[in-house]
């Protein structure tokens, strides 16, 4: 049997379905982090393809007994490195219709139903976040694609030949010492140059000091060069502190330059009143990111590109439409294929739709304020504790801190605990010191788990305390 | 209820194969490309998200009743236009686990079975297609990132300055009158400018003229310009043409310029013995891009970039690894969004290696031998009726032909097939003439769907001869 009828498909998705199901009610079971050597998987593989057709049956076996120990399990509810992320059920209800249709949006011809549900369900988020009606939006695979077309408007904005002519010397992008390096990879691809994005010094509060901003804009100038673009964020990767978009926006619309605003973590905070004051002036941004598939509880890839100048990113990668691509033209029929690079796009929107109709406006803003407090509760915890300390003030859902020891040993420390599968944390570097990130944000994350990972943590010091003495 | 537990996913999951599997099994009964004005669908979705949790089934009654509608179907096995592509149930059950685990693959330690999986699947495609082991590869959404990634690997060779100064004058990039699209937006993106790709006449099969480009490379290098890549296609988009790859080759080598083969459609048919004459030299490429969700059963996005110069394409992405990124070294541990733009990368792999063990080397080769033998059969009878003729040779699993009449009745012809719902058709210019596209490539297509296809074109003739008479 190597062609699955409906029959087919029907019974053996019921076995998958159940699979799933299993998999998120036992996930807790699951070592988050694998103990597993680079190479163990592809050695226990097949190094050729089959030449016959295999079971479904026979492949998911593998699939049970290969793969799913192989994984890093991002949808574990204690899986708190990086960023913590879901694929809610919902989602994945979502991404089983999108597979099922294989929909292309490219064009609203080819995927009417795409199209517009695209469109309806980022103006339903663009109003939980609060932003004028001004802004078209539109949905990328992942931040690090989105940011690119933000970059990429931003120099058509300054240099409209370049879509042509190529090359454009001297142009100057800012960004602040903790901005992602998805935006430095943007310039590198764009051909700006990684030399020409300037990293603005930080505060205290690791936000981007407005002051250092205007000076090296001004001493750019003076050299002869171009700024064109300042990308600020809110919710960094490392400590997800919030750049003062407003005093930004009032640089940006002084010098003319465009303002990028990288919220991919943060931006769902948005839709709760009280976080508000943190996206301060975002309103004034000419492109913004926000992923549902960070903490929106939608399964990646998902990643919202906003902007209030959708003409200006079209014709950054305007081309003459191919005759293979003939569209009529109505004021009402976006053909999204136009305003970036992609020719084909899947159709994400369905999975953002189950999201935001089965949780509603109230049911996320109930989850995200949980994160929050448990957030704050815990660094609490951790303060109380005399041999860690807090780094910052938390300012959305990541927890920052540090054992009170050195560098390596807060290296082991992470280490000792992700050995345990119990949890998964990571680490980073602030303002010279290592420091141990415990991100929420997995929408199946419930105190119970948070009060797990604190415990496994502090029950792990023991063993570095002794190693360092031994 | 707005989170799911684990069993409400289960009962809803259930409920939502049973659509899909029923679905598939009717999906003929609905029109191809439906019947509905720009604005229609938005015009029937409330204008802002709910605020109160909705039911699952509350949302499945407006998916079937209001956007399965409004959707162009791309799996329908009558969906004739552009490529026509499949959604294979291997691959739709693939997709399922893909959104369960919801990993993350930016690197090993954050997915060893996503980095893994796809490396072997890669790998077992590279064999089948009987490209050497030195060729790199991975997965990408799409063919157009897919090729901007080739293109900025060429850059890189040209001017490994480029990634850190910027910009860089005077890069020229070659590719046939045929090419797709997206090789023009890549060189915009890049910071090339699309004025620095020249495009190369093509001979009487629309295949490159490698004299023609020989002389192009040497009137620029005259002009004190750079060539720096060639990108020749393998099943061009119009029409399926083939380049002359071992003589571009020939001229790569000669050059020393970077030569990509774009094969994203006919990629897979060097399966296939017979048709390897048609691949001779791609083995010679720097990259090539091959797409699984176009003529492999596997639902988007699937685009699989090989490169023999993984070093190269590495390093035009290369930034200073972020802290928060830290990752072991090991020789066997690759970081696969260290070889491109986007950190963020879903677990692709899992739905390829589902159809690839499900259908088999044997059971793929059968249905693409199939494809290309009803597109010979059917441009077989199309030149047997006197009213049509059939444009070129077919190199492919695509028909092209025409009405014989103006331009403008064969577009209605188009319109008028389109209308009927029975099947969905292109068009494009070749050759200064409008002319007819029936691809064949859905997994469930028969030789009964096709006959209907012919039969509905010939039928609608008469209706067009009226109004033209009128």
């Amino acid at each position: 049997m190597a062609h699955l009828s409906p029959e087919d498909f029907r019974r053996e998705a019921h076995e998958v379905v159940d699979w799933i199901a299993d998999y998120l009610a036992d996930i807790r079971s699951y070592p988050v982090l694998p103990n597993i050597q680079p190479g163990e998987l592809t050695d226990k593989l097949p190094q050729a393809g089959p030449d016959a057709p295999e079971s479904i049956e026979r492949i998911m076996t593998d699939f049970s007994r290969l793969v799913a120990p192989a994984n890093t399990h991002w949808n574990h509810p204690r899986f708190h490195a990086y960023f913590s992320v879901s694929a809610s059920g919902a989602g994945i209800l979502g991404e089983m219709l999108t597979a099922a249709l294989n929909v292309n949006a490219m064009q609203w011809k080819t995927s009417p139903a795409a199209t517009e549900l695209e469109q309806v369900t980022v103006s339903w988020l663009r109003q939980w976040l609060g932003l004028p009606g001004e802004f078209f939006g539109m949905i990328h695979d992942s931040a690090s694609i989105a940011v690119m077309h933000a970059v990429a408007a931003a120099r058509e904005q300054a240099c409209p030949e370049v879509r042509k002519r190529g090359f454009e010397p001297n142009l100057i992008l800012y960004v602040s010492e903790h901005a992602h390096s998805s935006i430095e990879k943007s310039a590198m691809t764009l051909g700006i140059g990684c030399d020409n994005v300037r990293r603005i010094a930080t505060d205290a509060h690791m936000a981007m000091d407005p002051a250092a901003l205007s000076r090296a804009i001004d001493a750019d100038r003076r050299a002869g060069l171009r700024p064109f673009a300042i990308a600020a964020t809110i919710g960094t990767t490392s400590f997800t502190s919030f750049d003062p978009v407003a005093e930004i926006a009032d640089i940006a619309e002084r010098e003319q330059v465009w303002l990028h605003v990288d919220a991919a973590y943060a931006g769902p905070a948005a839709m709760l009143e009280e976080m508000r004051p943190r996206f301060a002036g975002w309103e004034r941004a000419d492109s913004i990111i926000v992923n549902p598939h960070k903490w929106l509880f939608t399964p990646v890839d998902c990643s919202l590109l906003y902007t209030r100048k959708p003409e200006v990113l079209k014709r950054a990668f305007e081309i003459d439409r191919p005759a293979y691509l003939a569209a009529a033209e109505h004021p009402r029929a976006v053909n999204f294929s136009e305003y970036g690079l992609a020719l084909g796009r899947r159709f994400r929107a369905i999975k953002l739709w189950f999201v935001m109709r089965s949780y509603g406006r109230e049911g996320i803003s109930a989850i995200l304020r949980n994160h929050l407090r448990w957030a704050r509760e815990l660094a609490g915890e951790i303060r109380a504790d005399s041999s860690f300390e807090v780094i910052g003030d938390t300012p959305f859902s990541l927890v920052c801190f540090r054992y009170r020891g050195s560098d390596e040993e807060n290296r082991q420390l992470v280490e000792r605990v992700n050995a345990t599968g119990k949890l998964f944390l990571s680490g980073t570097m602030l303002q010279g010191r290592f420091v141990i990130r415990l991100a929420i944000g997995n929408v199946a994350t419930t105190k119970a788990d948070l009060d797990l990972a604190w415990s496994t943590i502090r029950q792990c010091v023991p063993e570095i305390a002794s190693q360092a003495r031994g």
